[in-house]
């Protein structure tokens, strides 16, 4: 009999490539740009654009805009953008942007073989994410796993975002499982592993190679930031399972 | 010698159809809610989304979000929206709203004949309409007809919105002509006959039975209000530029 009851997964960088789908997105953008006229290196601008989602956040709605006015301020060498313009290369970018994000989503591939393992194994599922609601059930419904999963909490529908761990001590209520019978993976040490690990949750850290990736690399691993497991795969899961 | 140097088009209702298009991507948005498995009946539903849309306004973004908080606050005959279940209804419904407005929208028929006998006789033309930049821009990238026109003129770009009569006298100037050898083209007498008018330029009312069609006919129509001429198809607009 397994002691496992309840997986909860993260959703950006854990069950797809939420990192380099929006790299690529924005690669997409300054490429339409470039394509309309837009006078300026490539390289250049993916650096600027990058820039600027690591100052504004990733779920600003202005970073074509802000890219934009970023070039009027910087050097001779860049072609200043006529205001009238501005707008046209701004839909151009959004535009590609956007349809590159709805035609490129898909899931990693262990996530389905995962996800119908533990389907046998009668343990219930959940993603619990961060973001804004309507964009991450656009990314679910996308992804076409809503109805893989037993429930689905993003932090705003609740009004708590992590790392506070009421979290997940709510998604474990709901199920009335105790936090050493759950599993909860994630990509993040600040904002999964802590909670998990406040909450008694088996911890496992997923290695996916998305952008908090190298960062938590750099925090340093004590108390309770230090994962119980780490794994790169979902397949690796099985192993935690049994071990536990 | 044709005396009429150059024209000016509003956009939305007069190159395509902006009221069908929008009212058909509710319509998907309506439905992709009630295959998700919100029980309403869909009549019911296109209409108060529509309500929604006239007391918000179409530029409105939360048009779903109210749609479904409405429905809550309606009588016993419609199931009550769990909070959780909200945002996937939403996502589901922008979603399917996005993608018709992407892959339906389409000039009017009469359109590239009219442009193209346009340029054959060297008149200049220009789009000018409100809206909100990016969102004009989209429609005029996806419709491609971007280099059709010698100048795209959106009110938010230079401050000067319908139906101030400085912006149409913004654009004669840009082309340095006097209203009397320039036409101007809309679908409403508010916001495109009065402000030709008032700059001298001969006013065409294009009939396309769009949201405004119908307003406007309740309008009482005298002194600035009445436009130069009417017509249902831009073919007639060359027997306007010979009688003139």
């Amino acid at each position: 009999m397994c002691p496992i009851k309840l997986i909860g997964f993260d959703l950006d960088d854990c069950l797809f490539d939420s990192t380099g789908l929006s790299y690529n997105a924005r690669i997409k953008g300054i490429d339409a740009m470039i394509k309309l006229g837009l006078k300026i290196d490539r390289n250049e601008a993916v650096r600027i654009i990058n820039d600027i989602v690591q100052e504004f956040s990733s779920n600003f709605s202005k970073h074509f805009n802000f890219f934009l006015r970023r070039l009027n301020q910087l050097n001779d060498n860049i072609e200043f953008i006529r205001h009238n313009d501005r707008y046209k290369f701004i839909a151009a970018a959004v535009m590609a942007y956007h349809e590159e994000k709805v035609s490129s989503i898909r899931l990693y591939d262990d996530v389905e073989t995962c996800l119908s393992k533990l389907k046998n194994l009668s343990i219930k599922t959940a993603i619990i994410t961060d973001g804004l609601p309507v964009k991450q059930y656009e990314k679910i419904l996308r992804l076409k796993i809503d109805s893989f999963f037993d429930l689905i909490i993003i932090s705003d529908e609740i009004g708590i975002k992590k790392p506070n761990p009421e979290l997940l001590k709510y998604w474990l209520k709901k199920f009335n499982v105790k936090g050493e019978d759950a599993i909860y993976i994630g990509d993040r040490l600040d904002k999964d592993i802590l909670p998990a690990n406040l909450n008694n949750i088996h911890s496992v850290y997923l290695h996916r190679g998305g952008k908090y990736d190298k960062c938590d690399a750099d925090v340093k691993i004590e108390g309770n930031l230090k994962p119980d497991f780490e794994i790169s795969s979902l397949n690796e899961l099985f192993d935690i399972i049994d071990e536990i």
